[in-house]
């Protein structure tokens, strides 16, 4: 788009989709529980690009999958940033909070070479 | 965690996660398929929240549902800025061409009122 | 189709798969794990259904949206035979188990009226 | 459960959920928008069992991820059985339908060997 101007940050994102949003009049259809299913079914997109590929396929790099990726990861973030906003949550703060209990979770030490998390089921 | 700093951006986030996963070991685990498969599992762990509320319980701001769904989209995005790193997807840019096509898809002097997206199935 | 006769139990369907499959050489992709990740996404096609319609509309009977549910409906079904078949388990001696925890669970002297299950978050 | 006996087909299974819902007063949430957020939750439930294995491990006939498979499979049939009850829609015949179309999509003679479904993204 040629007069666009750089996304800079999730608070940018969100108050463009505010704006975005009130245009339309779509407010009514965007509680948290339609907005988790709108969430749920982009990420499946996502799974879906991946599900027939191997691991390695996966990460290849391809220019097109890459492309279709980049694409759901897009809708991802945009289901993500709005609920945060419906809920009144702040997006990285909830990333700090989850950083310090992963840590306490998953301290290196224990976890690490056997990578118990991953192993057990 | 007394001695966590606030979380500035999405790089801040890359950039300690890399660490994080590194002091484990994990990045075995985190082919770009593996990482798709437990995005969509958390994006499900937040839709469980809402499933048997009604629209109106799930926009009600209930301070412990706020809480468990702070806990889950932090893991969505923990594993949305994930993917994009081991695919090399810039999500804020990926944000901005959605916002385009976006604008163009949805003309807001066409769908409001009508809200012609949401009536169609 | 003209010449098909009506599938009759789990059996016929699981029995029709594995010559289907077979047929287009295609096992190789039928691992346990990418046939749980198709699952997953053909249940997401169904939720895309409903997510913008309100709980009465979802129920409202619309033929058009019963069409295209019974579609999504026979996916999800047709991949949680495959997946069944792979572990070789017996899907309805799992669904009697199942309905033995559940009435342990879920008393209905006890959650009947007050619906704890449904109440909790 | 002594004195289960084993259930026949999914016809069976459907009125027993009947019973089992109506005892518990249970039916006022299981709207078909409902009943498909639950379906997908318990496909994730059986995701995550997947999720960091590799698709060989998936296959290992390992008995206690058999197990825990089960169970999600008995959730998500269990959904699956309620919501098109809820529908009416006939899964058997919705799977039927699917064949027909499956054949006519896929020509054994056109896909086999080069498995074009599976390498398109």
């Amino acid at each position: 788009m040629a007069d666009s101007v750089a996304m800079r940050d999730l608070e940018e994102l969100k108050q463009r989709q505010r704006a975005f949003v009130a245009a339309r009049d779509w407010q009514r259809f965007h509680s948290p529980k339609n907005l988790a299913m709108a969430l749920s079914v982009e990420a499946a997109e996502l799974v879906e690009l991946f599900q027939w590929l191997t691991e390695e396929q996966s990460a290849a790099q391809d220019a097109g999958l890459r492309r279709r990726a980049a694409e759901e990861l897009a809708d991802v973030l945009w289901f993500l940033v709005r609920i945060a906003d419906a809920l009144d949550i702040d997006l990285l703060a909830a990333a700090e909070d989850k950083f310090a209990k992963n840590e306490q979770k998953y301290p290196a030490e224990r976890v690490r070479g056997q990578a118990r998390k991953y192993d057990e089921y």
